[in-house]
């Protein structure tokens, strides 16, 4: 008999982990596997490779240093390094002594939400939302997430703000809001008036401020990127997985000017620490900064690519999206072309992408978004295989079913 | 204001990590540093580093497959060779399918903790027990543990079958037994029919065993190891920290043969998963068999050695200690040199011998010893660190205070 905790764990299983090893194993090449499926359903950043490649063949060996014990919350050096990086990328001085670093951004998101919420409490998500965040902010801490619906029209501040009241009135403890800025799944990168009413909100409810900002170094578009970081009740959340293009190393920080957030932080890291040895190479990655900050800029220049690449193609195909600032990814709407319009036929149109055009895309409903028929594309892979994969999502598609 | 489980953690954060860096900071050297602090606080296996740079300086470059995501429950390759290590080391076939991969072994234990108990559950712990148990089993699950006193002279078995009973007695919903074999801080190895009889109590109490193997690899003494790993019932942790002396990894696996118990497992590895470049290091430095167990044979030679110049000092200083055939360290008696015979005195002698001395030890209450006086040296260090250290001890000791 398994625990509470594991049983709504294991319930809550992320679907996508299966399709994404399902559509890797066998993916698509032009001449070996022209059969294989084109995986567009993962939000990994293939664009830079080459880059971090060659920078890397001169790690350091591994010293007998970094075999050794570490404080568990990261090495002082790799801590150094990412708040002068996160400086430079947020615009906000962040002191290393305030960064926590963790083993993904999983544990990072559990860190903060089970720092704060007691089984019971609940943390307002602003919706569509990264569908993770059902396991990583509430998988462990027992809290509940209550979407604050912004794809009805509703600005994010109005939506969170209303959500919030609706929980004081249903007597709900709410501890945090949390948010993907820029956000997973549309690439919408919130202005800083926005956040700052978003910020206003959160102090007039006292609730705190969970910021991931995982994407904060893949901004391309024409609105600047306003993070939230060492502002006070926000709990910042960054990584290496997407701008670096490096999620196998499942590198994450915790960043709270709240020494009493920060400690609680410290001792959850104590369950997820990084290997000595990765951050002694994450640091000798940034310990030029020049390098860093001109990969950063080829990085974001690249996506750019990509996402206008993408975004021709879905518009001469006559496919709707929402337009995006930032991101690895297209929020498309693919409602025009359900089978029927609800939740089942989206299920069912991601089916028949997935087993007839072997094309992996991620269903809104993952996103609890507001209404069926979205799809997140992600596009930062080589060029060829999202055109491949656009052309055979038009060719499957064909007329619109419902217009 | 924090999460229940967030104050419980920060209240019983582990004393030692910090003594650990402060000695680490200021550390002995005959010339450079005469006076710096000789840390046999720390069970960290020294004595093998110049073996593992050697091989690891063949480590092939990372790899673009190992920058993406992968399996969050360990790598098939990694899985695998560790299933071939830990059945020889065990001398059970173990199945790559039930090893979860994890970063760390205290990931690992409370993986398997919070999996098995609900808040208030009890988990039985033979004691003197590793002192981390308490936040690792304890802190995020919310178990209670309930020592079985095996140093008063009860063999292992009876003490946790009397524990198991007053449990029972007193209404606790016990879970688990959860045991270090070879016990740390003994260095005690268990004979194979003491286990035997241990998973009989708990079989008739219809309670999982906890078998925290981590020192499997390093038994130097007549006693053979005898594993629990494969058993009905067991969930085995093991990890690199000890047997191959690599602790700044953070790299541990839980074996089981229950599939739930797995599944459950898998899912809380989502949180505290390896970066996949330490795992094809790691897969990279197992897949030499012959290497690996010419290195794990070198590396007991070397402890036996360690382990024998040390014992032999505190004879020569009339020192007690129990006999240990496994391990990194010594369970010494220092009872005849308290100042006074209580817990109160040892810390002070503890105080005073970290102070006054620069030697770090481990004082038994970390380890809730039944008595005060017993200390843990850990002698898998420079041969002449241990000297020095063991002849300050004898020096600052002096005559015993109480005999």
């Amino acid at each position: 008999m398994l625990s509470r905790t594991a049983r709504a764990l294991l319930a809550d299983a992320p679907a996508i982990a299966g399709v994404h090893f399902r559509a890797e194993a066998c993916s698509y090449h032009p001449d070996l596997c022209p059969d294989g499926y084109l995986n567009l359903g993962t939000a990994e950043n293939r664009l830079v490779w080459e880059l971090l490649a060659e920078r890397l063949a001169g790690r350091p060996p591994l010293a007998e240093r970094h075999s050794r014990y570490a404080p568990l919350h990261g090495t002082e050096e790799l801590r150094h390094r990412v708040s002068g990086l996160l400086s430079r990328l947020t615009g906000q001085p962040l002191d290393a002594e305030q960064l926590v670093v963790v083993s993904g951004a999983s544990a990072a998101l559990d860190a903060v939400a089970s720092a704060l919420c007691d089984p019971g409490d609940a943390i307002v998500v602003p919706a569509p939302y990264y569908g993770p965040f059902d396991s990583d902010l509430a998988g462990r801490s027992g809290a509940e997430l209550l979407p604050a619906r912004t794809d009805t029209g509703t600005g994010l501040p109005e939506a969170v703000d209303r959500a919030l009241e609706r929980a004081r009135r249903t007597g709900a403890t709410v501890r945090a809001v949390a948010l993907t800025s820029p956000c997973n799944p549309t690439g919408e990168v919130y202005p800083a008036e926005t956040l700052e009413e978003l910020l206003a909100v959160a102090a007039a409810h006292r609730v705190e401020v969970i910021a991931d900002e995982v994407y904060a170094g893949t901004v391309f578009g024409r609105t600047a990127f306003a993070s939230l970081a060492g502002r006070p009740g926000v709990h910042q959340v960054w990584g290496f997985a997407k701008d670096f293009g490096l999620p196998g190393l499942k590198v994450a920080t915790v960043h709270t000017t709240d020494p009493e957030l920060a400690s609680a932080v410290r001792a959850f890291a104590h369950f997820a620490p990084v290997a000595t040895d990765t951050q002694a190479m994450l640091s000798w990655l940034l310990s030029d900064v020049l390098w860093t900050d001109a990969f950063l800029a080829e990085n974001r220049r690249r996506l750019a690519a990509s996402y206008s690449a993408a975004a021709g193609l879905l518009d001469a195909h006559g496919i709707p999206y929402a337009p995006a600032g930032a991101g690895l990814s297209i929020w498309a709407d693919l409602e025009p072309w359900l089978p029927t319009g609800d939740w089942g036929g989206e299920r069912v149109l991601w089916q028949r992408l997935f087993e007839r055009a072997r094309i992996s895309l991620t269903p809104g409903e993952v996103f609890h978004a507001a209404r069926p028929g979205r799809f997140r594309l992600c596009h930062s892979l080589d060029p060829a295989v999202v055109k491949e994969a656009l052309t055979r999502l038009a060719e499957h598609l064909g007329e619109p079913h419902r217009l």
